[in-house]
């Protein structure tokens, strides 16, 4: 694998979205690259399969996109993590701050069997309000949570201070 | 590659979902399959390769979990077709009915250069509104839509008739 750093000419820089003062590092040129994509799942897998996993959870949406990829990358199953009334059986639910507003995020009760060790993984890491929430909701499965991989951490909002330890993977950082 | 009739036994029927009378055909056992997954995602590229993509487009939500996943397999890029408000840049965007309510689709108006061969994925194919609106999404970028792809066809709600002879490979039907 080339160095991940070289993804970095891939993300774009939004002012001001979802809404004022937030820059938004915005992933879809990556995603329209072939080459650059295929890289950026197989960093994510490394980092993924470094932390023991035997299956991916991904957060709504971004998360999706990235989490789901990088499962059928390395053979593993993928749970997805979504936003309120989207799964269509039982769910646990969880409600959180974040950064610019609060909101909740569901998983399927019957997502996990006890102890298995699950990855979560998201595009970014900012405050680390949505990673704690989900790691919570993997944690109330009875499943163990191994870590968190992001393909992008913002530093300076230190979001891994605010998740208890939990060992972290960032892909790129800013 | 396996038959992929053997996958049905990953979907799960969920009745009544998201409104009455709807009977749900819910792909999360599926996804959280490991070695099924990677087969569902084998199958669904195949498709999208006999139809000469150049990129993969997928619709929100479970479309991205499938497009982004099956382009990284094919080394494609992926553009995300999304609801409203969540693309940070310049989008178009368009109105559609579906089978229980009305919803709209954007994408980000730079998405793709002129000519451009998409295939739009989708988990599932039912009466066709959200996929005919996709399809016009992206013709309108002025790229050529060269099929769509699902992993599930409702054949009872002839959705394929509703695109105007689009080229339509499903790896499932029903």
């Amino acid at each position: 694998m080339r160095d991940a750093e070289e993804l970095k000419r891939y993300i774009r820089d939004v002012p001001d979205f979802p809404s004022p003062g937030i820059l938004f590092r915005d992933i879809t040129p990556l995603l329209a690259d072939g080459p650059a994509w295929q890289r950026a799942v197989e960093h994510v897998g490394a980092a993924v399969r470094s932390l023991g996993a035997e299956k991916v959870a991904g957060i709504e949406a971004r998360g999706l996109i990235i989490g789901a990829a990088v499962a059928a990358h390395l053979g593993l199953g993928f749970v997805p993590i979504r936003k309120p009334g989207k799964l269509p059986r039982a769910t646990r639910s969880v409600a959180y701050d974040l950064e610019y507003g609060r909101d909740a995020l569901e998983i399927h009760s019957d997502a996990s069997g006890t102890g298995e060790r699950f990855v979560i993984v998201d595009d970014v890491l900012a405050t680390g309000g949505t990673a704690a929430a989900a790691a919570q909701l993997v944690g109330e499965l009875g499943a163990q949570v191994s870590g968190l991989v992001v393909l992008i951490e913002l530093r300076f909002l230190a979001g891994r201070d605010r998740l208890g330890g939990l060992p972290v993977e960032a892909v790129l950082g800013y």
